[in-house]
């Protein structure tokens, strides 16, 4: 799978991001001069400066004047990652929507700092870029083609999508994909395509709630599985289970799962596409965040070790390029007839015009430079907002160290109600999403995600440091 | 329910048209010279001939040349009117999709005439004008109102929507209208809102496939009222149901209905929303076509006359501005917060381009000025093809007379298979949308809905023609 596209400064980041995590350069060690680096490389000196400039951006390394570049300690001691969560493994019926809806309305007020909202900051995306694309594309598009759209969306964007999965190493049918309503309407297509009311889905735990609304709306059953913060799925836990019960569908997020950030390295996705296919239960893969990791090249989704069409991968353009012009789709494998056809039947077509603007807008050849971009703001503001969560939050909180996207994965002492902290928090403009969104069970009680997709937001340090005096001060009253 | 905007020589035509069904101008009679019109209403020459010009179009009138202007005869028994088929009344397990679904493909071929399919032609929208809208709304907005697009829509959007409900006799509540992915996913939200699976839903017969296929996602039961191709539902048949079982919500198009053109009296509608109310229970009204009547004013819709919030009234634009931009609605009653709900667990909210290129375009002030132009197109096209299938079709062929709209529904001889007939028709390049459709257990064996809203489509005269012979060749082959 290679990232087409990278200039050399990104790959020579990107080879001594690799080293670091490799153990090759260590915390505290002083990275090679640039004239060094030059002379081993062949590459001029702006080069090694754009890079170096990269790998301190991300958090990776840090200038100090007159001295040179040295690497940063990630202090994975200094805060743990949050805990490893067994849930309870019989099928529990789904209610958590009324809760994300009051939770998800009250964070749309602009004056509130958006820690608990989806997206990341508005000036991230790539509109006024958009908005031409979109003009040029409608005015020169034919009314028939217009009358005429199908069910399965706009031809070109369909086949300019087809030619990113090439590129990524998962070859699709030719009539594989359908253009929805943003991934959410993907989803919940392929989840209906795949069960009856009353069939048990397997979900992460924690999930995003989006999953346990869908659920509750198809009238599902959930069970969680539990999730390790950095290596996804507990693949024995769910051989298990499914060795012990009647499962139809699992439903997961392999690439930096909402809220942990998992990434599940490819070989455990691979082991999953084929414990799934054993036991003939396909995966729904949403992979709305795969274009937002930190890491050297783009994470293989799931879909790339299935043999058996048995994957319904889901994704959008809503968190990496155009949110609010719901342009999304699913590759739905062998169930991709099935998919389309109800796709017809709730919602007949996706609106044209936002897909005519993305199709031109990726003609035009921006897309991975936009992309390329994105990832360094999100990654070097995840670093700066764990360095102000570890400096205010109280002792014994843990942090998820994601592998990209914008969410951060708080689990507080045990003695802090989150839903409580959310609401005093509200009271002082500060929105956050508490961890009771994402179980059906309501666990993760003293659990909090964060959104630090905010960089350039002046209100984020503030509210951050305030937020850890709420949880310190939620804990003295406790004591 | 005021009609805005009517310029003078359309109140004018609007009057005389209501003349002639009132029997007041009689078939063959000579109408009032300009001269004498001027006259007697105080209106000048130009007026007169643009409103005798209207009235020709619409197939009123005919100009006889050095003559005058002469009241058609509207051969009321030249051909009967389809009739009304009592259905089965127990409910049926729906399962119309596949062959709506092949159908519905089948006719997307622009080398196909479409008498199948299901809008109008594209010539017939302001695409230019609404392409400038979007790219001026595009320009203009913020990027934090695209990432904060709202689940229930586009706030501007909203008011103007609500503007037109108030203007036509409809107040809204405040938050009572949710933006969705056309009409079909309103209705398809607001038949959750108000089933669980195995319900019963009462449709009319025939009715629209997609109603069908809604039910046959959703695992609902249909039972089936008969519908007449003038007066709509069978208001003392549903009585009886309603007495009989227990039954969960209708759906039915009052206005226009979908295949016949059925406009219920408004007096039935009223007495339609007090039955249902009555018995508790909720009415999904879709009234895509509302718009399109041919009738002096907009006729009101049943929501109009609702006092307990159980009517869940939904629309689009899809079918009068603009296909493709798949912008529709629900003004849902007291199931509004529900409906809501349901759109952000099933989409999350809508494309923001599209509506805000129809609220710009709105704003612009030329949305009525179209809709009276589609009017005129429509409703001359009809007569002009109504006229070429009694010229055709075999003897004891009977078609609707629909107040609107741009289907014709053909009630042919018993003998004649309309399914068989489709094929036919297909091998030659002319789409129809068969009988079969319409209805959960096949019924309307011997009939063809047609869509009439081509004009200027030199093809459809030859289809129209050839369609015919295929029905008379069927009918002598048979016999």
């Amino acid at each position: 799978m290679p990232d087409q596209g990278n200039t050399r400064y990104e790959q020579l980041a990107d080879e001594m991001a690799q080293a670091m995590r490799d153990g090759l350069l260590q915390a505290g060690e002083r990275l090679p001069s640039v004239r060094q680096t030059c002379q081993r490389r062949g590459v001029s000196p702006s080069t090694v400066f754009q890079a170096y400039g990269l790998l301190e951006t991300r958090g990776l390394i840090d200038a100090r004047p007159r001295s040179g570049y040295y690497v940063r300690a990630q202090k994975r001691s200094a805060r743990a990652l949050p805990q490893l969560a067994p849930p309870r493994t019989e099928a529990t019926a789904v209610a958590v929507s009324a809760l994300a809806f009051e939770l998800l309305e009250s964070t749309r007020d602009p004056a509130v700092v958006p820690l608990g909202s989806a997206f990341p900051a508005a000036h991230l995306f790539p509109f006024d870029a958009l908005a031409r694309s979109g003009a040029r594309a409608m005015r020169r598009v034919k009314p028939a083609q217009i009358t005429g759209a199908l069910t399965a969306g706009d031809a070109a964007l369909r086949q300019a999508l087809r030619r990113r999965y090439t590129l990524q190493g998962v070859p699709l049918a030719e009539d594989e994909l359908v253009i929805t309503n943003g991934a959410m309407e993907a989803l919940n297509l392929c989840l209906q395509a795949v069960t009856v009311p009353g069939d048990v889905v397997v979900v992460e735990s924690p999930t995003f709630y989006a999953a346990l609304q869908a659920l509750e709306r198809l009238n599902l059953k959930a069970v969680e599985v539990a999730t390790d913060p950095q290596e996804g799925v507990d693949l024995a836990a769910l051989a298990e289970l499914l060795a012990r019960q009647k499962v139809a569908a699992c439903w997961f997020m392999p690439t930096l799962q909402n809220p942990l950030g998992a990434l599940m390295p490819s070989a455990r996705k691979q082991a999953l596409v084929a414990l799934l296919a054993r036991h003939g239960v396909p995966l729904i893969e949403d992979d709305v965040y795969g274009e937002l990791y930190a890491d050297v090249r783009r994470p293989p989704p799931a879909k790339a070790f299935d043999q058996a069409g048995g994957v319904l991968h889901c994704a959008s353009f809503s968190k990496c390029l155009a949110p609010g012009y719901r342009v999304g789709w699913a590759a739905a494998g062998r169930y991709a007839p099935l998919v389309q056809r109800l796709k017809m039947m709730t919602s007949l077509a996706t609106a044209l015009p936002p897909q005519l603007a993305i199709a031109d807008y990726l003609a035009q050849g921006g897309y991975d430079r936009h992309l390329r971009r994105l990832r360094a703001e999100l990654a070097g503001e995840q670093q700066r907002a764990r360095r102000l969560i570890e400096r205010h939050f109280p002792a014994g909180t843990r942090v998820s160290r994601p592998a990209g996207g914008y969410f951060l994965w708080l689990e507080l002492p045990p003695a802090v109600d989150a839903l409580a902290l959310h609401h005093r928090a509200m009271a002082l403009g500060i929105s956050t999403a508490p961890g009771v969104l994402f179980s059906a069970d309501r666990r993760f009680v003293h659990h909090l995600r964060l959104n630090v997709g905010h960089p350039g937001d002046a209100r984020v340090d503030d509210a951050l440091r305030r937020l850890g005096e709420l949880a310190i001060a939620e804990l003295a009253a406790v004591r």
